[in-house]
């Protein structure tokens, strides 16, 4: 009984940090490319600062919570180390998605956009698909191996990398397989056409899975 | 006596915060609307890491001393919780008022602009409303929920979700009920139609008493 | 003796700290304004994160040596309060004048500008004279406040601080007489025209003067 | 046996690092002037946010295996101080030499660049010397200080202090011997023509044995 309380409330953190997560990433586009008369990166300058800064924000409040996966790589990442239960795995990803694309939505409406759209924006091809491997490897040896050494900078590194990955990675780094989802479905600045989905989320899992298999020889037994 | 010199440190302390908060938002907006030639995206990210970075600075500064509310929302946030009797919750919000209004004020006085004004800038309709609706919610949940489980990333929380909020809410997260009231008196880019004041406070408060009822089924007894 | 070396090495943290601030106001100045393009918040953005960023790095490393004052305001706000000697305090303030003009000509050479210049802009009048008072008072309230309760933040405090100071007062937050004096002999977009410096130091000290007297009924015997 | 392993996780430390490090200032800087319409202000704020962020991730998560020094300026400074075997430091400068280049490789294939280039920008001069002697000195400085007084803060406190330098320097602070070379191999925003390397990292390798001096005469005993 206890279990299902936590678990529920596990759910319960892994939704509204989806929600605002998500939100946020399609609500700041949208303001900075509003905003930004055509210079596209200033607008990218206010979707980075917005979603670095809601990142850090979200870890810090329900991390202790559920652990603040907010992406299905990362809960992959946890299940694959064991650290997590397959059923609350799945529950988790099902979480993400949906509670996800409801921040999608919000957003959406919080702009006078129409709710049901799909993006037509094509983001394909090898440097792309590159893009995401590295993006989502680093994403997840940051918070698996900061976890191990510095626990207390989990908030502020994830915050920090995904700013950085945002410029350095051609895909501007989605490197969330519930976003890609979650991002189809916004014709905006953040969008990606539904085609080009897949592509983003294979390479997505294959980084996830390579920074755990990095881990043990990288910390050792510490 | 001692609980008297004690409410005045308090009052003092938001009277202090406010005025800088405002006249920071105000400032900064001045400031930035004047050198962007019309790029309104550069001028909000000028407004919006002078904003951040102002309320971790006085969070870090006053907290310790009166909570470092400076907002009627997380005031009332607290009062519902039961953490801050009713007499002083009214003094906390009258201050709050008031010397932001004298923020506002200094900030027009520093950039040589009339005093006295009032803002001509419409800020209505159901996706600005959602906006103050979401905008409160999150912060008040921040709030909350970082002091209980990670109470040391306070003031940097709350600096970088207002920093998010500003981008990602089609409103730019006013989120406050005495700023809305003292934007309300500026004609300038962070103004606010008095005719839209109260559409925008009652959002917020709707957003306070939500982020008050989640944060039990969020936190359990932890 | 052991008291000598330690005054020296106080000093030398000032002359470094000095050095570099100073030289990161102007060389930032300098860089921002030839790439902006004649987008002055642009430029002034670089200039502010440049700063800021500089500003917490400095107290972090040099703070535990000499307290990190590297502004004449900080030191006499020392003084008045007993935390500071009298002969130290002019060594002090000595080294950050003849230190910060030291930086400033740096720059100048490492942007290939002539060493020696004085400054044509500007920069006059109630309106930026109340922006230096607000800007002085702010930092050393904020300084002296941090220390007494929330140690740890004083860098990161510091530094964000300056940075909403740069945009929410009119004169973009000297805050600072040695600096005042140093930005008076460069020609850059952080110059000030000698005969408006004496205007900007009294105001400054002012507001240095009433941030000491506020601190003890903000913080009481605590 | 445990020393060769050791010295293998300190290894792939420097070769995670110098890879992603090196991606992020080529990548953010390709992105940036992609996206930037010429606005070099713009492009620069982009490539600073993103290197100074990655930076700070990257010592949180890497600097308790292996130092997270990244550069051979830094690691001439700790053999120096006899706090790394002249052996495993020469191991270093080969890994984060060979790393940084594949870093550099990948950036390239990301954006679908030719992976093989090298720089056409001259950056050359006694101002841009001086700029990277300075730019190393301060570099230098504050890894060594802020490990010996706050070690908390080294993280964010190197973070800061390039994103300061990128502006400050009339170089953009490359301050770093093995991404100088790495950097000769990009035609792209942040490359530097072969022909002037060995000027920075003479500049470079100065500047850091001048920090190394000073240390003592700063932090005396303590």
């Amino acid at each position: 009984m206890s279990d299902t309380v936590t678990t529920l409330r596990k759910l319960l953190a892994e939704a509204l940090g989806s929600f605002f997560l998500f939100a946020c990433v399609i609500g700041s586009g949208v303001m900075a490319e509003d905003l930004a008369n055509g210079n596209n990166a200033v607008a990218l300058l206010g979707n980075t600062i917005a979603t670095g800064a809601i990142l850090a924000v979200l870890i810090a409040m329900l991390g202790p919570v559920s652990g603040a996966h907010f992406n299905p790589a990362v809960t992959l990442a946890f299940r694959i180390r064991g650290e997590i239960p397959t059923g609350e795995a799945f529950a988790f990803v099902g979480v993400q998605i949906a509670a996800g694309i409801a921040g999608v939505w919000a957003a959406h409406v919080m702009f006078d956009l129409d709710v049901l759209q799909y993006s037509l924006k094509p983001r394909t091809g090898t440097g792309q698909w590159l893009g995401e491997f590295i993006a989502t490897f680093g994403l997840v040896l940051t918070i698996l191996g900061t976890i191990r050494v510095n626990a207390a900078w989990v908030p502020a590194s994830v915050g920090l990398y995904i700013t950085a990955a945002y410029w350095f990675t051609s895909s501007t780094s989605f490197a969330n397989p519930a976003i890609t989802i979650a991002r189809s479905l916004s014709d905006t600045f953040a969008g990606i056409a539904p085609a080009d989905v897949i592509g983003f989320i294979i390479a997505q899992l294959a980084g996830a899975v390579c920074a755990v298999l990095i881990i043990k020889p990288l910390y050792g037994d510490q």
